[in-house]
């Protein structure tokens, strides 16, 4: 089958459920960068430069159909649905996860060791787990992830402004989690789900009364965790781990499981990992705190702060 | 009548001429940069948010038809017609090109001090053309213009490599100058022209028996100089100035007109301004020096440059 007729197999229409109504979520400034995302993962998987150029072209004729009210990471579900329909690979990514996780595993008793000696083990798991947002799926080699892993537990890179409450509100999260008595924590990439697990096992440590579940990704999407992943790295042995049932690269509820949507409407605190779940959720009226590392330029001038920033912020 | 109607009316098909065959000219990374370009014009021009996603999504359904064999100038006139057509104004940047030969020519007089008492009158002459290439149509003021305008006057800012002939082939420019009996200098920018201007007059004070030809764009497209900007600016007194018959902001040589192409056919040199004629130009076999200032990374990384060197480079 030629690749053409395999995109006309495959028309790049709009998910029928992605939401056109409401405030703009998605700014015009979102739209180049969709599609550098779409080279970056053709880059990624060494597809030809022709090949590359009819997932582009998918990804333009996907554009109209999608509102400025949908968010970005609506967009990024549909981009690697197009990947992964063009190359026919149902999980690009995996071995990729595979070993970010793998690789990050073996941090983890550096990282309990260094969370375990500090003045406040809570905060320094906290710092760490945020550090850890920035593993980047466009790691060349296992070389490249090991050193990025090194600068992330030395937090020599990373600007935390602890000083500034609107954009890390520690004290506010301690207090959401002493009060709290469900907590749902929203996984993000793989690796990264390493350092989640030392701050979950952390806050089980400091406050084991607390029911706590991990949602991850319900289908592989880019280098998302999934509950292989949470499996592979033993986060499944830490707590209760679920699948929010949707493939995208963040978390929109009204596309999420039944199962998902019922434990998020009971939890008392939402612990939101990434820039995705961030962006997908930032207007829900619920108890959010989002941990992530602000990674591009329409945030950190949403935000007023700096690109790799290190973000502990409260939700509306 | 809806701007959703108005749209329908101009089926956003890419110009039959376009070329589709041959070697890649297009880069999989100029995609995201013709989506940023459309908005940097969007953001230029005060539109609403509604009206830019309506201009971009038709610039994505334009992509498929597309190919990478064709030259960004090819899309930067195809976006430049949406705009146009989406706005209901012929010429949008024609304010702002009257405002920049403006004030670019009250620096008229220092820059003919500037040539007349250097070292090596052509060389400064050569050096200051190139630096006004910089001249940004995304200059928010007259003030921000004024402050280029004197920063590239004082070429402080410019990084020329007069010793890498391969970027910076000086030599071979005097060569070709002393050999020419007919030179056609394709002119790029609106208040660059000045620069030009100072340029074209050095040579022919140097070289009084040459004949020499200037093409404007034969059309409105961005802010690209057209006879109208070359009459403002006095070019049409310094010497012969024709149109090319295209509103490409490069030069297409089988778009432009017959008058052009029998002028470019017979002229032994060539002297091309500006990124946009070099990437429509670069695998045509004459006798062209490129004279322009690197305005984006991908260029930047197939030349092995910096971003903003100055560039004076022999064609093939």
């Amino acid at each position: 089958m030629t690749r053409r007729a395999a995109a006309g197999m495959f028309p790049a229409t709009v998910p029928p459920a992605i939401r056109r109504e409401g405030s703009m979520k998605t700014y015009l400034d979102c739209i180049p960068c969709f599609f550098k995302q779409a080279i970056q993962a053709c880059t990624m998987l060494e597809l030809d430069k022709d090949h590359s150029k009819q997932i582009l072209d998918r990804v333009a004729l996907a554009l109209p159909s999608f509102p400025l009210a949908a968010t970005p990471p609506e967009m990024g579900q549909l981009i690697h649905k197009i990947i992964r329909q063009e190359t026919g690979n149902p999980d690009p990514y995996k071995e990729l996860k595979h070993r970010s996780n793998e690789i990050a595993f073996t941090l983890y008793p550096a990282l309990k060791q260094k969370v375990k000696t500090a003045q406040d083990p809570l905060l320094k798991a906290v710092e760490l787990a945020i550090a850890g947002n920035i593993i980047d799926y466009g790691a060349q080699s296992d070389l490249d992830l090991q050193n990025e892993l090194d600068k992330i537990i030395a937090l020599e890179e990373q600007r935390i402004d602890r000083e500034d409450s609107r954009l890390f509100n520690y004290s506010g999260f301690i207090d959401s989690l002493k009060k709290a008595r469900t907590i749902l924590y929203l996984a993000d990439n793989a690796g990264e789900i390493v350092f989640d697990k030392i701050l979950i096992e952390e806050i089980i440590t400091i406050y084991p009364d607390k029911e706590i579940h991990v949602a991850v990704r319900g289908g592989p999407i880019i280098n998302d965790c999934t509950l292989e992943d949470a499996g592979q790295c033993g986060l499944d042995k830490t707590t209760h781990c679920i699948s929010n049932g949707s493939d995208s690269p963040g978390t929109l509820v009204h596309l999420c499981s039944g199962e998902f949507q019922a434990l998020y409407n009971k939890s008392d605190l939402i612990i939101s990992k990434g820039q995705g779940n961030f962006e997908s959720l930032v207007d829900e009226k619920k108890n959010i705190f989002y941990l992530f590392m602000v990674k591009c330029r329409v945030l950190s001038a949403d935000l007023h702060c700096e690109l790799r920033d290190i973000v502990l912020k409260k939700g509306a």
